[in-house]
């Protein structure tokens, strides 16, 4: 049973961890060396939910399976870093896969414009949030009942297509937030972005690289997944102990957890649970039960020609207006439509013949369990797609994620449901405000679970290991004497 | 010289302070009768702002010269009093207008789509927002400056037709406030809006119509433009007079000032200007200094035939990209493609071979001076419209309205200029607020510039007269006794 002694531990070789270590490291006057750090992480792989596979495709495209845009672009401070040092070039290395989007159903293209669907989609937005605007109280719907509340208000004033599309529309939500409309919460389910979504090319592993270079001293173990958390460690002087499933104890001044809040979640009897010793406080276990955790996944098909139209950047396939329960489990093969399948035209982004679909859960659940199902999903979804006359052809290629099969992931990132509070959690958990956190006890959190801005992305992962970094540098100065 | 004794002087026959006379009148347990309530106009029509003219069109269209739509169709009042009340149709009696613009420049019809321009503009209006959301002291620039500053920001992200297209576009706005971009404030350049805009078909006197059926038995004498209004009245047992240039003079227990905000900003010793007796507050007068009014006007065309795409809304003009002093005093003949022009299509919305052209100051004033410069002007603009081969014809009617020219309305309806603040008049003469307005003396304020939810709209000068009436209801009350 191996023991290590450090000052300051980091559960997690994501984003967010990485970048607290290259911070903790490289931040002017930081008292930290390299042997003051490690970073314990549980998988064998590195980078969390950023994942760049270039081995699967057979056309020779990086596939990122995890985070593959940069959102909130003009703020965003990955974007900028990655700029500023010349990581990487804008221009070259990304793609604004933003052209108006291409809305299909199962009878084809849809004229949105000439319908003026889109003004519809944007009143239906700025209804929900005037609705819940007006009373901070507001009961909480969900996203399918609140838009069928706004088609009774103002049904006076739309056309029959209008309500039609428009509601089948507003479903592009369930492949942000991963999950079903019957489930999103009605209240938060409009976002405000700053600024527009900006596709990754390159495949986002270069940001792991460039910071796995500037940590390089840093010990990273893999394999290593922590089964326990000692807050008030008396077996030697550091007050921090962590254990994992293989015997290793790690002792440290400071912790940064990092696990993803699927993992904060799991009762400490589970598996792959967390045992808190003593057991985490009331407030940060009531706000864990507010908040869900959704899964969105990707297909991806590769074919040997494109058949679609090679000039769009994406495309929306509504499901049909059906009464199936979305969000129950799925244990036999989806009719298809039942979903609507959000679309990136990869012969748009590298101008090869490939289509990345997004996947809302229970759908990624299970064709996560059953990839041989996508291609059965989505035949004739796509085939609606069919451009010019051309025949649809059998892909040569079906690639899945397998976020929701990865026991140390479990899906892919927090989810509001109706009636959950998304910022309980994040205010919990960042401990920047008196009485939230475990401040005093020097265990922090990072990920994307834990911030405001950019909850979700790679760029609040990022600042939260930026935050936690530089909230350590703070805690360790030497007091002054009184 | 003649006199009048009332309780409710109302100056303006304008929506405001009609529809402030009807709430007077039939809210249920109101202590007016007709007779106790007079509204002085100051011009020989009744209607204000509103003004649909039914005489000019020689295509039979009846054409709103001033306010045309319904804004914030989620939330406006003024449309939901009309469907509620079946005044009118929604289906037949309105259009939406909103198609997805068609944007041309010198050149022709932009691919706006396929350049993903509008992706860029939602970037730039983001910014503008964020730039003055980050800190509330941000010293404010001109729109124009602001758009400048975004393409030197985030120039490395946009390509050169987008940077191109997509600031020219934003010049849009000067169809909004109906001043030229190198004045509109940056700070307060972008719009939040509760809804879809909604094209009145039928013409908005019909709301003036109906107000005027529902307080038939109130006096409104017109041709009575008010000069000087007597705060402290001592000639009679009522504390306010108010007299006309005509030597009416009225004396009233309220009083409920609903001229437009360009006649507030005379000065006393103009032919047009109000004399306070005393003067107005320095807190008011203040106020009247922190705010421009602007002057949006119309130029319609009417043709014998449709040579322009007859299936869109809207058309957007551009500019050039000029180094002209676009807000100077125009002289003589302006340069086509100096200014934007912002089309309405009523080959679209009526079916018959009309446009209806936004202008903006100093435009309009200049062709409301001199309408025979009209065609001049934006003959080669328009054929820039011509459609599959079709050969642009001359007008048969040119229609131009005439707000600068009328000397009691003076242009259209407050504009924010680069350093202004568009609350501060509002919460003055609103008198919402402790020390706020006149109103311990009784003399209330309505109009489009007293409110901050439709300010510059038909549905805020409406619920401000609905604020106002409600105000002196209340205040009209017996005290309960001590």
């Amino acid at each position: 049973m191996s023991k290590i002694t450090t000052k300051v531990a980091i559960i997690g070789a994501g984003v967010s961890g990485l970048k607290a270590a290259e911070v903790l490291l490289n931040e002017p006057h930081s008292p930290f060396q390299p042997d003051d750090i490690v970073i314990v992480e549980a998988q064998d792989r590195i980078g969390g939910r950023i994942k760049t596979d270039t081995t699967k495709s057979k056309l020779g495209i990086s596939y990122d399976l995890g985070a593959a845009w940069f959102h909130d672009t003009l703020t965003n401070q990955v974007l900028k870093d990655a700029v500023a040092n010349n990581y990487f070039d804008v221009k070259n290395d990304t793609y604004y896969d933003d052209k108006d989007i291409q809305i299909y159903d199962r009878n084809g293209l849809i004229d949105v414009s000439g319908l003026k669907i889109n003004r519809v989609v944007e009143d239906l937005e700025k209804y929900i949030e005037l609705h819940y605007h007006e009373e901070l109280d507001t009961e909480d719907i969900s996203l399918q009942d609140i838009v069928k509340q706004f088609v009774q208000q103002y049904e006076f004033m739309l056309t029959p297509e209008q309500i039609d599309y428009s509601t089948r529309i507003m479903r592009y939500l369930e492949l942000w937030y991963g999950i079903s409309w019957d489930k999103i919460s009605g209240k938060y389910s409009i976002m405000d972005h700053q600024g527009r979504n900006l596709l990754n090319k390159r495949g986002y592993y270069f940001i792991i690289e460039n910071l796995l270079k500037l940590v390089k001293d840093i010990r990273i173990l893999t394999k290593q997944p922590i089964v326990k958390i000692d807050r008030n460690n008396k077996e030697t002087s550091k007050p921090i102990c962590i254990e994992s499933s293989t015997g290793l104890k790690i002792y440290s001044d400071y912790l940064l957890v990092t696990v993803p809040q699927s993992i904060l979640q799991l009762p400490a009897a589970h598996p792959y649970g967390l045992t808190w010793n003593p057991p985490l406080p009331k407030s940060i276990q009531d706000a864990l039960s507010t908040i869900h955790f959704g899964a969105l996944g990707k297909v991806i098909f590769e074919f040997d020609d494109v058949w679609w139209d090679e000039s769009q950047d994406r495309f929306e396939i509504l499901a049909d207006d059906n009464q199936v329960n979305l969000s129950a489990t799925i244990t036999s093969p989806p009719k298809p439509f039942t979903y609507p399948a959000y679309i990136i035209n990869f012969a748009s982004v590298h101008n090869k013949p490939s289509l990345v679909i997004l996947t809302q859960s229970p759908l990624t659940d299970y064709l996560e369990k059953n990839p041989e199902q996508a291609w059965n999903y989505y035949k004739p979804m796509l085939a609606t797609l069919a451009h010019k006359g051309k025949i649809p052809t059998e892909p040569i290629n079906v690639i899945t994620t397998d976020w929701t099969q990865n026991p140390y992931i479990r899906g892919a990132y927090a989810a509001v449901e109706t009636g959950d509070d998304p910022s309980e959690l994040i205010i919990q958990l960042s401990g920047e405000f008196d009485g939230c956190g475990l401040s005093s006890s020097h265990i922090r959190f990072a990920g994307e679970h834990t911030i405001m801005d950019g909850a979700g992305c790679v760029h609040g992962a990022y600042n939260s290991g930026i935050r936690e970094a530089k909230w350590i540098l703070q805690d360790v100065k030497p007091r002054p004497r009184l």
